[in-house]
C-alpha cells in the first residue's frame, strides 16, 4: 500500500544490511517495523508468525540464507521452519545455490527473490480480476476470503487479496466478506486491517458463517491463496480452506485459488503427501475457554482437492 | 449428570416457587445456579444465553408463563425473547393455554414440560445410540458435534450429546471431537466441560478444522441438534451446521441430527420460511481484535437442506 513499508526488505543503514519486516502479531493494534540481523531472530519471527503467508516466508527464508552466511545448520534451520509452504524451502534453496559464489552473489539472489515475489503479486491481481469479471458477469463482485492474502502475506498487494485490490481500482469491487481464521484471526486482524486502510467495504465473519452465507446468495466468486500446491492441482491453505471449498461447490458460486507459480511443488504428486503442520493447542485455547486440561487438534491447514477448483491463477497461467 | 444440578427446573423453597438455572455463561470456570422469580430476569438469561439449548429454553418458557401470572405483556415477552428455535414459542403457547383453569394448572403444565423433556432426552439418546451402532459397525465409535447439545441444552442428558452419554454408558463411544463453535464457543465451553465431567475422551477443535479431520477419516458420525425442523426435514441449527453436514458428506461421514420431537414445527413447510436470528457483532468482535468501526455478520444459525441428513432422530421416531 501507498506510503506503507513493505511486508518483509532487505533495507541497508549505516552501511550494513538488514531484514526488516512488520510484525504481523501486533496488528491491527500497531504497526511495527522490526529489524532483524540475525537467524536465530529470524527463525522466530517465521515460527511465531511475526513474518507469514507462503510468498512472504519465501523471502524471509531467501534473506535468512544472506544472514546465515557460511553456517549450514542456520540454513537448514531456516528450511525448516514451517513444512507446509513449499516458498520457505524452495527460496532457501534457491538462494542457497548461489553460495559458492560469494556473498554479493547470495544478497543479489535474495533480492531477485524478492522483486519477482512483487512482480508475481500484481500479475497474479490483473490476472485474477479479468478471470473474476469473466466468471461473475456485470454486477460489482462480492468477494469471500479466508486467512489474509494481502500485501501482508507477500512484500506487496498480495495473492487472492490482490485481486480485490485489482477489481477496487477498476472499479468493479462490491465488497470483501472476510473469514476471521480461527485460531490466529488473521482475517479479522490482518484482513480487515488492509481492507480498512485501502477504503474497501467489507465485513467480518465466524468461519462457519461461510455456507450459509454462500447458500443465500450473498457471494459471487470465493478467492483464496495457496501454502503449495501439488501437481495434480490439489491445494494445501489455511485451515477452513476445504469447508469453504465444499461451502461454495455447493452453492454454485466460482472457487479460484490465487498463488505465485512458486507455491507449485513439482515434486509433490497430489495433497495426500503434504505435510499438514499441526500447531500449539494452545493458540485454539488462549482465546477459546475450555476447561483447563483439555486436548486439542491444531492443524494450521487442509487439502482442497482440485474437483473443487474451478481455476488457479499464478503469474503466469490460468489453470 | 449425577449429582449436578439440573440445567433449569422449578424449585420450591419457602413455600415459593421459582426458576433456578445454571448460568451458562460462567462455565467452564464455576457452576453458578441462579434463582428467578421475575420474568424481566428471564427474558434477560434467555437473551444472554445464560439458559440455551433448545430444549432448555422450551423449558424456561413454559416456567416463565408461570412467572407472567396473569400479565399478557410479560408472557408475549417471554414468547420472543428468541426467534429461531420453536421450543420456545410452542412451549409458551402451551402452558399459557392453561390459563383459564388457574396458576395450578399453569404450573402443573409447565412441570409436564420440563418432565416431557427429560423423557425426551433419555429416548433420543437410547433411539440415537441404536442408530449410531448401526449405521457405523463394531469398531468404538468416533462422534464430531457442534456447539452444545448436552445437559447444558435441555433438562438432563441432552439431544445430540445424549447419544454419546449413552453409547458410552454402553462401553461403544470412541471419542468425541468438539467444534469449539464460533461465536460464543459452547462447544469449548460447555460441551469439553460436560464430556470432562463425565469422563469421556474428547478434543477440541476450531470449527474450519472439521472438513480437513472429516476428509482424512478421523471421525465415525457427526451428531448435531437443531433448534427447529421444518416439515420437509430441513434443519435450522447452530451456524456452521451446514458447513458441517456439507464436509460429511462429501467424506461419507453419516450426519444425523437428534432433536425432541417438540422442536417439528408443522407450521414451517421448509428451511427457507425459518428466521434467522442476526446478533450483535460485538459477540464476534470481543474475541476477534478486528480494526475498530469494523461492520460484522453474525447470524446465530443456519439451515441445513434435508438432502444433507442422514436420518433425524427424536424421542418418538428415525425419520
Amino acid at each position: 500500500m501507498d506510503g506503507a513499508p513493505r511486508t518483509i526488505d532487505w533495507v541497508e543503514r549505516n552501511g550494513r544490511g538488514a531484514v526488516e519486516l512488520i510484525d504481523q502479531r501486533r496488528l491491527p493494534e500497531e504497526l511495527v517495523v522490526r529489524r532483524i540481523d540475525d537467524v536465530d531472530e529470524l527463525v522466530d519471527a517465521i515460527v511465531t508468525l511475526a513474518v507469514r503467508g507462503a510468498p512472504a516466508i519465501g523471502v524471509a527464508g531467501a534473506f535468512g540464507v544472506v544472514l546465515a552466511g557460511s553456517d549450514d545448520h542456520a540454513v537448514e534451520r531456516v528450511r525448516t521452519a514451517r513444512p507446509t509452504a513449499v516458498n520457505l524451502a524452495a527460496m532457501v534453496d534457491r538462494v542457497a545455490a548461489r553460495r559458492g559464489d560469494g556473498a554479493d552473489a547470495v544478497l543479489a539472489e535474495a533480492l531477485a527473490v524478492r522483486d519477482g515475489e512483487i512482480a508475481a503479486s500484481w500479475a497474479m491481481g490483473r490476472r485474477g480480476a479479468a478471470l473474476a469479471l469473466e466468471l461473475t458477469g456485470e454486477r460489482p463482485i462480492r468477494i469471500m476470503t479466508i486467512c489474509n492474502t494481502g500485501a501482508l502475506a507477500a512484500v506487496e498487494r498480495g495473492t487472492a487479496l490482490a485481486v480485490a485490490f485489482e477489481l477496487a481500482d477498476q472499479g468493479r469491487l462490491g465488497s470483501v466478506t472476510a473469514l476471521e481464521t480461527r485460531p490466529l484471526l488473521q482475517g479479522a486482524r490482518l484482513t480487515c486491517w488492509e481492507l480498512a486502510q485501502a477504503g474497501i467495504a467489507h465485513r467480518l465473519v465466524v468461519d462457519s458463517a461461510a455456507a450459509g452465507l454462500l447458500a443465500r446468495g450473498d457471494v459471487d466468486l470465493v478467492l483464496t491463496g495457496a501454502d503449495r500446491i501439488a501437481c495434480n492441482g490439489d491445494v494445501a491453505n489455511k485451515v477452513g480452506t476445504l469447508g469453504l471449498a465444499l461451502a461454495a461447490a455447493d452453492a454454485s458460486v466460482p472457487f479460484v485459488v490465487v498463488a505465485p507459480e512458486t507455491s507449485v511443488d513439482e515434486s509433490t504428486p497430489s495433497g495426500d503427501a503434504i505435510e499438514i503442520e499441526e500447531r500449539s493447542g494452545r493458540e485454539v485455547t488462549d482465546l477459546a475457554p475450555a476447561p483447563p486440561g483439555t486436548s486439542v487438534a491444531n492443524p494450521a491447514f487442509d487439502v482442497t482437492p482440485r474437483r473443487l477448483i474451478r481455476a488457479i491463477v499464478t503469474d503466469h497461467r490460468v489453470w
